[in-house]
């Protein structure tokens, strides 16, 4: 069977983005030619240059592949785009580095140089190394900021979508800060992190920190732990996803009614729960197995996945959707299980799930294209086991013999374990890659600690554009009398704009607020003695000025003073 | 026994160096804080649009370290420098992307998903992807041009250094073309390579090759093959070596006769033959075995290489110095035992290759920045087999237990073969960094033939600054006098300048050139009737101009005609 990611392509019209000048070609015809397998169309100085944007951000959107080592995005696209193909989203970001991933070990802070996910996703979420099994504490247990919460108090809608429970390490990175990986609900938390469960004065579970936390869109699997009871604080009693109704979110558990949610804030945030546990993956095939799995074979889509599961584009869509704002955005988007799937030792599951990245990762810089003030970033938390070797080639570890988009043989070798199950993570730098504001800061070698200040920066930088100040009313209107002490109130829609109420006559202004110093605040004000003046019209002008946008306004008066 | 490469830094002042704005961080230090594994020490957009240089290179030099996959990269990081420490060449370079290695199978150009390092080093020597086995020829077995050959041809002078044998395929590649690797001399080339020998009216052996070629400066290992007899051409029954030294070649076997070498070119192109085989690697250590090798140990220095070789770095500085001229020029250094020490399971042999890379780079980007007009570029030509594991982790595969710079155990498996000697070339993308001018190009996603083009560009984009023109003489001098129909020759040292010849008196000018179109070549002339002159003084002004520059000269001469 024939999967559909390589006849289907998926139609956003990203060849017209100028990401890199890069072509695809046909795997089967002349590769052989002199020139004809260079992805480079023309010399890329200018492009780079262009590329290089100055760090002011509106938006960011954060892709994680997890496990989505160097290794593992060749095996994917091998598969599935053939060697000389390249993925839409994945390979056309324009500014690209690799970034250093190791972890530290608590007590000593020496490097430990295979990190797990729980450590990774903190340094990138937090700016801080830890330990592994850390969520957002540092090596000492002190929680750290995390760029979710940093973005939602600077008044930026948020949005944490994966594929995986919403409590494994990547999504709970940025919502919550416990010192086990695993202390998902009350259950475990009381089991594993005992100090932190509320009834204890903790910040509680995971999904307990991540109800409080309110992102404005979360969406994910993971619904069995909101099935637990809250053992302590205001909810005690009641399961988790009580609570989460009690205190507002919106809870989603389809693809349809995912597709009909049309907004999300604090008042309503939406919660995605699409699985039990982690998500379904798209792509099923043979395990690894020690002298291969004999004849070489193509992927399978997985019959277990519902039709009614969204993909992880749909939920980057709707995301995006939702939180487009006028404020911005920062929004986390993780591939799961290219991780889960390489330590099973299942290529075609790691591969469907590098392809389910590639295709949200073009929906992110989709909208960032069209929106000009959106920094994307698409990178792994950590390298992985999956090596590709000879065709065939018989190895130490286990072996899968795949069939590619080229027609040929592939050997993906695991060999970090005897076990499929078991494989682990592995040490190697791995690719970052960026589109938009801010997006050199990627390049060269950086360390997975600089994207939270290559976010945080960007997003620093960006100063919002200010809208006019409108004026809502006053307590004139045309025609009006004034006489004696007169006092004109505005209303305005914000404090900040200076307002200047004058009165004039042929040009000539008979009194002004300026000289009083009420030029800010939402109700400027004039006070004018109007029976030091003439009787007649007069005109009172309004000057709103913020931002350096000025909103203007006259009213036609007349004085009528008795004399 | 530590080894001097943590204690004693290579005193260049690369800290120096505009190439990124990075900050190394003592590894034992605080690394849990906030912030302090960070490796940018500011925003880089203004550096990534200074690193976009117009593609207009002078000189060009390829670096290559052969099996140099990013998760080499990383283990030698670790080990040498700390996890939070970098490369000061390696790691400093601004622009960074990964490529595709993939070779292609011969006959039906479909791609072959693990490259060996013929293919590979042809692709970027040529443009060309070809099947593994072949040395600059196609998969049709036709020769494709090298980047060393074209330069040449350019006049730009040439070199090529390794640490390998001269005739191994990395360095083959560019001054050879033959259907299969290993026809070094006449003996393997008569019985592999048996169409392509002198005596069969073929190309001969890839020594035979090289020497014909005749790069400026080629340096390595590899003098056994020398030793063979040449059994055809103009220099059957004479030794390579011999033929080389006939042919104007200067030979020299160490180190201090490396270093008292003051020039090289086609008159006396330089061979450095440094050993029998591959140059004796720095470093030795354990071989990776099945359980491990037990208590982590420090690498220790290669007793078997000799005082008197030189470093990478010392070969790559002097073909620096031999090479650099008016005219540019274009040098390929490879560290090749990278890759070997890969195959070999020698974590520290890689290591101590991936150091002795660096040191080259160092030296490379220490050229590149004093001259202004040089674009180097470092990568690999393949990824290879080692992966950092959990310390002490057991693997399927073999693995061997290192002490870092950071006082702490790591643990590299090897597990592409049951066997240390044999493990294989994987098939992941590499990365690929530059610096100068073009370096925009090896930035996002590009395939190694990609960079033939890349180097190509760039030498075709600059215009080397043209000298002003010299009068190198002319049939008058000052006080000559000039009678009847008199002609004034100039001498010029360049055919290319405009040249403009006047007889001017008292501001007016009398005669000149101009009007006859006599502007260009060496001998432009001034014909003037001096009949129709009244006898006196004048000048004849002489202005040469070519490239924008102008020579100018005037001569006081006396009109004397009888009346």
């Amino acid at each position: 069977m024939r999967l559909p990611t390589r006849r289907l392509m998926i139609p956003l019209a990203l060849g017209a983005l100028a990401l890199g000048a890069t072509a695809t070609h046909a795997a089967d015809t002349g590769l052989g030619e002199h020139g004809a397998a260079q992805r480079n169309s023309g010399d890329k100085t200018a492009m780079l240059k262009a590329e290089a944007k100055e760090a002011k951000a509106k938006n960011v959107i954060l892709l994680i592949g997890d496990g989505m080592g160097d290794s593992e995005i060749t095996v994917a696209r091998n598969y599935a785009k053939g060697a000389a193909g390249q993925f839409e989203g994945i390979d056309a970001l324009p500014v690209t580095g690799s970034y250093t991933t190791y972890s530290l070990q608590k007590g000593t802070e020496k490097p430990d140089y295979v990190p797990d996910s729980a450590a990774t996703g903190s340094a990138w979420a937090t700016g801080t190394k830890t330990y592994d099994n850390a969520i957002s504490v540092d090596t000492f247990g002190e929680p750290q900021e995390t760029l979710l919460e940093w973005a939602k108090e600077r008044g930026l809608k948020t949005g944490d979508v994966t594929t995986s429970e919403l409590q494994d390490a990547t999504p709970a990175v940025q919502v919550s800060h416990i010192s086990a990986r695993k202390c998902y609900g009350p259950v475990a938390t009381a089991a594993n992190c005992p100090d932190e469960t509320l009834e204890a004065g903790g910040p509680g579970s995971i999904t307990e920190q991540l109800i409080e936390t309110r992102p404005d869109v979360t969406l994910g699997g993971g619904s069995k732990t909101f099935q637990e009871t809250a053992t302590g604080g205001d909810y005690a009693g009641k399961t988790l996803q009580e609570q989460a109704e009690e205190r507002g979110y919106n809870i989603v558990e389809n693809k349809d009614d995912l597709a009909a949610v049309s907004t999300a804030d604090q008042d309503a945030p939406l919660l995605g729960l699409f699985a039990e546990g982690n998500l379904p993956v798209r792509y099923t095939g043979p395990i690894a197995q020690k002298g291969g799995t004999g004849e070489p074979v193509e992927c399978t889509e997985n019959a277990d996945r519902p039709d009614t599961q969204p993909s992880l584009a749909d939920m980057t869509s709707k995301a995006i959707d939702l939180l487009d704002n006028d404020n911005g955005f920062f929004l986390q988007v993780e591939g799961a299980s290219i991780d889960k799937e390489d330590h099973a030792a299942n290529a075609c599951g790691q591969i469907g799930e590098t392809v389910d990245l590639d295709e949200a990762t073009q929906a992110a810089l989709e909208f960032a294209k069209k929106d000009g003030n959106t920094l994307v970033i698409v990178t792994a938390d950590h390298a992985h086991t999956s090596q590709i070797v000879e065709a065939n080639q018989q190895t130490p570890g286990l072996t899968t013999n795949l069939i590619t988009a080229d027609g040929q043989p592939m050997t993906v070798n695991y060999a970090t374990s005897e076990t499929p199950g078991s494989q682990s993570h592995t040490g190697s730098q791995v690719r970052i890659a960026a589109y938009g504001p801010g997006a050199a800061n990627v390049s060269g070698l950086t360390d997975q600690t600089d994207t939270y200040f290559t976010i945080r920066s960007a997003f620093e930088g960006y100063q919002p554009p200010v809208a006019a100040a409108k004026i809502l009313g006053a307590n004139i209107k045309n025609g009006s009398k004034l006489a004696g002490k007169a006092t004109v109130r505005i209303k305005l829609d914000t404090a900040d704009a200076k307002t200047v109420i004058k009165l004039v006559r042929n040009g000539k202004t008979l009194a002004s607020n300026a000289k009083d110093g009420k030029q800010t605040g939402k109700n400027p004000t004039l006070k004018v003695n109007t029976k030091k003046i003439k009787n007649g019209k007069a005109n009172v002008t309004i000057k709103a000025t913020v931002g350096g946008k000025s909103t203007t306004k006259t009213y036609q008066v007349k004085i009528r003073n008795k004399r």
